[in-house]
């Protein structure tokens, strides 16, 4: 196995523990060699969990670790562009969690330290990943529908985070809206110019009176003159509610959510069937697995990143856009969000 | 049938000849006395195929006639708001076509011409009146799904109408979204306050050097803080495009289009079923029908209007509205527009 | 309207009440003249609820009226055979709801009186004029599945008819199974040879103790070597259950059943739907109206009849079988089931 | 990891891998020690790609391995009982592919020797673990859809084998209806009492020459009086076609196939969908990873087996009298097949 990876990773929280699963048992291609976890019991028992040899409770001891070639970076946002810029001066490939940060200038130093470094940087938007964003990536990319004209994106949590969390999410447009501003980019192929967003705290009062949104709608108007609305809200009752819709001139495609089976029961009073599933780690499974082998590929094969480093920087000036059009009520263009 | 009702209707265009069909043959509580058109041939073709014993080029034959109870408006825009006033002032309940006019002004006159004369009138929004749309209705008005949080209209046309047409539609806004607009009111049960629109000519150049636009979103905001996102386009080449979801703190409910029949075929590299109904008069027939014999029973049991005069003033406001947000790049309130 | 068909009506009951709508409102090719009822006041209240000049209880008015051209023979089945023989001898073309009889001499009887006559004889069969149907019976006959190698049907009544209705309903097979019968002779395009069934009574004991079944299945082996399933229950709790699948060497083609709106609800422990039609004279008004039309046509063009006598006696033929099948416990050829 | 299990696997043949990348990589309980192959080189690349430390030519290394606690026979079924009866007298636990054997009286020598060593013994019966079929599974055993009347079961493969594969099958039932009648003894709770069957050779003549059969249709009556309906066939162009429905006193619960995404297309002629699954390792891919789950938790636990030796005598009586049926075209009771 001389073609095999050297992987390091950096917080083994929820998403962490996720990447450390594929990493040491599903991807022949990586050797997974150490995790860290500023709470070392919590980087132990996720090595102990998948047969990894070794964990730290300082990150630098991965980046510093010459036999390492590679880092995956799942720590709280605060800490990404600061290990990114380490992990890059170390030669090391990243493949990082997103957001990059809150701070676009914060942002245009890491990527700038990436690209001194000329190593390869992934950001973990995983849903370029599913089977069906792909499916619909591949009809607009192929022309199946024609033209793209509209594009509708629906993206809703089956519950709101914790209060705490969403103190320290950025917002729901960086926190939420980023992953559906990604979808909008990576479907149409085109970059937006402008956006016009409202919402409110419908769902619960105390996200509003922590200074948030949790029901938020998004208007996206593209250069090549496509218009993509996106719905969120922090709660569907339903469950993990991903759904997508694109129009154009030769037709439409639209994609539905995933169910944990396709049993139809027709009973006395309705026709009906189990709720989709629930979990974002169960919905998105796969996907976190496939981002994980084509980060790995791209390293074997010099690139390039399936999702470079200005697909991070992007989708954070539109969340911040989206922002200042909610507060102010009124369309921003993207030119008007500068690093500062 | 001592308790049927006389009608006369007028303009025997596309619409007016599917109105007499139903007052003519399936709708036993009508009689249809009289049509007029001022190509007095047509009136003719339609009196013979409806079985109808008389015709006229002049509808104030119709209007002056005694024994005719009810008029049936289905005239080019520019004659309704005088047939409405002339109909009102001679005592007849009247149902009319959308929309009462283009201006506000030439509206408000006609309402209080109904309201003087205390007939009955109905405005021909019979999208009210499809299975599937009152099936929405109804979950949002029952509590089914909650409290509605966001709404999704998408209404996409087969293909554009003549320039001729478009030339005096009105513009899409008020020749086709208006249908959207009534329908977000009906599916919301509040008002909107407030308006964000935008589009372009991607459908037809042609439809752009007239002034009007093919491909349009729209976000209404509801004054119970429910968002509302319409897509029109004039061209879906699928065929008749017309989807609702509705989303709250209880659930969704999502209508699908009508198709011609259920069947689904398993081909050796798809699985396709035929496209959707393609023509509005086969796609709705139901609930022009329905439309009809509600307005009929509003006669006898002597009210409400099922879609009142306000009902068809209000939509008008939200298109002057939709067009001025498109021009100026900015969210208008309904509250800018008035009658001038 | 020189062009139209003179029509008397045999039979008020409710499915003779629907054809009299139909011939009276919505098929302008047809006057119908007269209706008949054993019951006259049945005869008078439908003739006056669809505009029909003349009622009587006496059938022999309608087929000795040398006015009438044709007539619909809506009377209890072991009326049809006689009935079909007088107005044969009267030159009258007919239209019979099936079965024609439960005896195979008197059918064979009455259709040599058809013959002698040179009139167009209709068989009741509507469920192929359903627009599902037609759907799937185009397929097959197109090659769009390749040639045809399995069929499955299932054919539920939403619940049991009354046990009077049973005891003279000549048996599941021939009151409700010969409809399936028809429909998989239809869509396969060949004849059975063999049938293979069995069943109980499950629903309703009573049923059982009348000496009948409600819950069978039955098994086709056609002479180019489809073999067809069919699942019959006299009760379906969900509603009218009418479903078609044919797989072939190319591909397959389903039917779902016909629902009252397309509404999908996804509330908060299941996503659910309204159960399918429930009313058979609802889910196959259309066929009903087509037949008709279909059989009006079929006079003015001088035939052929859409449904001939021979597809009237078949059925009758293969529910003989299937009654032996279920008895004997073995498959029976249709060949020994001889007209005695 | 002392609550781990030590597995030895035989053959390394297509399942054979994929258990053994399943118990390399996946299932955490499991240590796979040791797989072997007739062919030295087969086990050593499938030892290497699954990490695992040792490959052996003689299986009998497995069986008297003192460390391996439980053997997977994936080898010939024409080896299945010797390598049975030999682990069960090593007092290893004992996975086994389906069939046990053609023969009734060597499954019976083999479940003897199984009862004697008290070994646990799970039959490779792995659609069972599939999620649909254990939610109607489910949706039966809990009343969700009352009293089962009707069970159909449609499976087809992708495509015939290999007249090399059919010529060693054992023939249509036993090789491929065999998996159907293990679903409709799981789902219906009850045992079969008779069995009728035809079919033919429609695919390939040459399989008809071979003396087997390629399309089948199979019916079974259940002591409980549910009748099931069984549709094979060899080939299916759209892909694996796997689906069943159940109906019964209560409602009806149908499972339809697995896709490999959720997009919807509306194209200018049709509307579409990518065909379902075509790869039955694929399709069924978790439901093989939960059968061994599921095994290695039986041992752990002291059983009993999720799915014991009788689970696969009795498919293989069965399909036995579907031969018998369809040779003799007559009804054959189960008790008519007697080990010999």
């Amino acid at each position: 196995m001389s073609n095999s990876l050297s992987v390091g990773l950096i917080g083994t929280g929820r998403i962490g523990r996720l990447h450390a699963e594929h990493l040491g048992h599903r991807i022949p291609e990586a050797r997974l060699l150490t995790v860290s976890d500023v709470n070392e019991s919590a980087a132990r028992a996720c090595a102990q969990a998948c047969g990894i040899p070794r964990w730290e409770s300082d990150y630098r001891q991965i980046i510093n670790d010459p036999e390492i070639q590679a880092v995956v970076i799942c720590s709280p946002t605060d800490t990404h562009a600061a290990m990114i810029e380490a992990a890059a001066g170390a030669g090391k490939h990243i493949f990082c969690e997103k957001p990059i940060d809150f701070n676009l200038k914060r942002i245009d130093q890491a990527l700038e330290a990436v690209a001194r470094a000329g190593v390869i940087l992934q950001i973990g938007f995983n849903r370029r990943f599913d089977a069906n964003f792909q499916r619909v990536r591949q009809a607009v990319a192929n022309g199946e529908i024609g033209t793209p004209h509209q594009v509708h994106i629906i993206s809703r949590d089956p519950g709101p985070p914790s209060l705490e969390y969403i103190q320290k999410s950025g917002g729901i447009f960086m926190d939420m809206t980023i992953h559906d501003f990604d979808m909008a980019r990576f479907l149409v192929g085109s970059e937006v110019e402008e956006i016009y967003a409202c919402g409110s705290a419908r769902v619960d009062p105390a996200i509003g009176r922590a200074g948030d949104l949790d029901t938020v709608v998004v208007l996206l108007k593209f250069a090549n003159g496509v218009i993509c609305t996106i719905e969120n809200c922090r709660q569907a009752v339903y469950g993990y509610d991903q759904r997508v819709e694109v129009f154009g001139s030769g037709g439409s495609i639209v994609v539905d959510n995933n169910y944990p089976n396709t049993a139809v029961i027709q009973g006395k009073t309705t026709i009906y069937r189990d709720p989709p599933l629930n979990f974002f780690m169960q919905r998105y499974l796969e996907s976190y697995l496939r981002e994980m082998t084509d980060f790995l590929r791209a390293i074997r094969t010099g690139g390039p990143s399936p999702v470079p480093g200005i697909d991070g920087r992007i989708p954070a000036v539109m969340a911040q856009a989206a922002q200042r059009s909610c507060k102010q009520n009124r369309a921003v263009r993207l030119d008007e969000i500068q690093a500062s």
